[in-house]
């Protein structure tokens, strides 16, 4: 039965070649990757497709090249907002090159990565994972492509946002205003890169880092560690990511603490592409989008069967200085 | 030579079925929708099928049933933090039936929403479009299913929000406390909700409403609007979203507004998932998951050939009154 469809869709393919006048693989290629073929051959053949009421049929396709064009992008949690412009730059990239993006979320389980890989691996040409829980050896004992995003086992290829490099920025320019006791406000238990963060803020620094957590990245963190840090003698505080920063500057304004007079705050992150930038802070901004596109065009050469170059990249964040930081009173 | 890979599918699969002392449909189940078929005849098929070297192939599977067993969901832009939680609805109960979701991104494109729908038509089985931006006539022209999301469109199954139905209440709740003047910051320009946001909230007051804006969703606009709302001689404020909300509040507590007792605020959502819920505060809770579910299981109803009942869904909100709402002075 599936045989004859299979016939069926061959036959009618050089049908549609014949009618547009080119070679039935110019035809194949103007219908599956058109970004390859000259605009107007592909209206011709698109022309000629739809007079003789030809569809393209992607999984013949699947099975003649085996090639699905899907790539699938695992993620822990869709509503970390550090994630959405990097699954965004993944698409775009994605896209560019003729491919679609399965995203699916892992729910931030090691067992439902490996269960979600094995169920996909069949219908993908590759994999992306953002910031995967599981263990190296699920990853390294792998034999279909994959990238991993912020995070690094060896052997693996991989992208990461060089949040730590920022922070080790971020110290050096409180050092330099005069700060000698920066408190750290951190991630949630279990964090990859919390302890990196916090490694690189004490990197750009030759005093003191009073790192308070492991805390919720929340709004309510934020403003409930206000008075403990008020306590600390810190004269600057850094937070790992936005919604700690947002409930931090909340409480300050509560209760009347002046920023920068009284205290420096500063960032990790500044969810700009969210809306939730607190105008004129100082805060590290991230090219989440570039990491995102990096890991496809990775994930790409690995189907190709090239070994991406540099087989791991690092994406460099800004260091963006506001008004919410300044010298020490 | 695609025959030949697929007839040795085939045979193969017979094998795996022997092996296993199950029917080939057994066995086709069992690797293909494991979800029907028991765990012990589960690991049977499996054993065999690893043993025998036998791999699942979606593109034949796909050829010989006619479904892909994949979805494709629309969404505006993955950066707003509304949408989040309704494809972590929608992907958790395609998942749970057996599909896979594909997520692309339209960046709030008309021109993007047809082109992605052409090119996705025959790989996926149905779609699911969250708020597209589209004219109407592009999804009652489809001869494919399609579930719209927060959008309505006459003869084409939706499933909506009851924002407006949730503000109704909100402002009753403000006309209950004494409020007589009552501040809308709106959302955005072209926003198709917006209108019936602040529609709702009419409805629940026999007083009037003040709207400012349109205003985009940003933390940054809810705080530069502060000064022109205290003006206005309001002694409420409603925020279209939670940028605004927070950029409101946290301008507020630098001025040294007192709330509730200067000014009541509140939100026509809660953002509780990405950890920025400001605690106590009176909002909206908008069960988003719960729409992104139900529309999966409307687009599946019509990829069976039934009609979904009902075939518009409303998903009630829930207002959860704080203690940023009081009387007015």
């Amino acid at each position: 039965m599936s045989n004859d469809v299979r016939e069926d869709s061959m036959a009618r393919l050089a049908d549609v070649a014949r009618k547009a006048g080119v070679s039935v693989a110019t035809a194949s290629r103007a219908l599956v990757r058109p970004e390859m073929v000259a605009e107007r051959t592909r209206q011709r053949v698109r022309d000629a497709a739809i007079e003789l009421g030809f569809r393209y049929h992607p999984s013949a396709q699947a099975l003649a090249t085996g090639r699905s064009r899907l790539l699938a992008l695992l993620v822990p949690d869709l509503t970390n907002p550090f994630y959405a412009p990097i699954i965004a730059g993944a698409q775009r990239a994605a896209e560019g090159s003729g491919n679609d993006l399965l995203v699916v979320v892992t729910e931030e389980s090691p067992e439902r990565e490996r269960l979600l890989i094995d169920r996909l691996r069949d219908r993908v040409d590759g994999f992306l994972a953002i910031a995967p829980r599981g263990a190296s050896s699920l990853f390294t004992s792998l034999d279909v492509p994959m990238v991993l995003v912020d995070r690094r086992v060896r052997g693996v290829p991989s992208v990461v946002v060089d949040t730590p490099g920022g922070l080790g920025e971020l110290g050096a320019h409180l050092a330099e205003l005069g700060h000698r006791r920066i408190a750290y406000l951190g991630g949630p238990r279990g964090s990859w890169a919390d302890p990196r963060r916090l490694e690189g803020l004490q990197r750009g620094l030759a005093h003191e880092v009073v790192a308070f957590g492991p805390l919720p990245p929340t709004f309510e963190a934020g403003s409930d560690i206000v008075d403990e840090l008020l306590a600390s003698d810190c004269t600057a505080a850094v937070a790992y990511n936005s919604a700690l920063f947002l409930g931090l500057l909340y409480r300050l304004a509560q209760l009347g603490v002046q920023v920068p007079e009284a205290l420096s705050v500063c960032c990790a992150d500044n969810l700009a592409g969210l809306g939730l930038a607190v105008p004129e802070a100082t805060a590290l901004h991230v090219p989440a989008e570039e990491a995102g596109s990096a890991a496809v065009e990775m994930v790409l050469a690995t189907v190709d069967g090239r070994s991406p170059e540099p087989r791991h990249r690092s994406v460099p964040v800004q260091l963006v200085i506001g008004k919410t930081t300044a010298m020490p009173r």
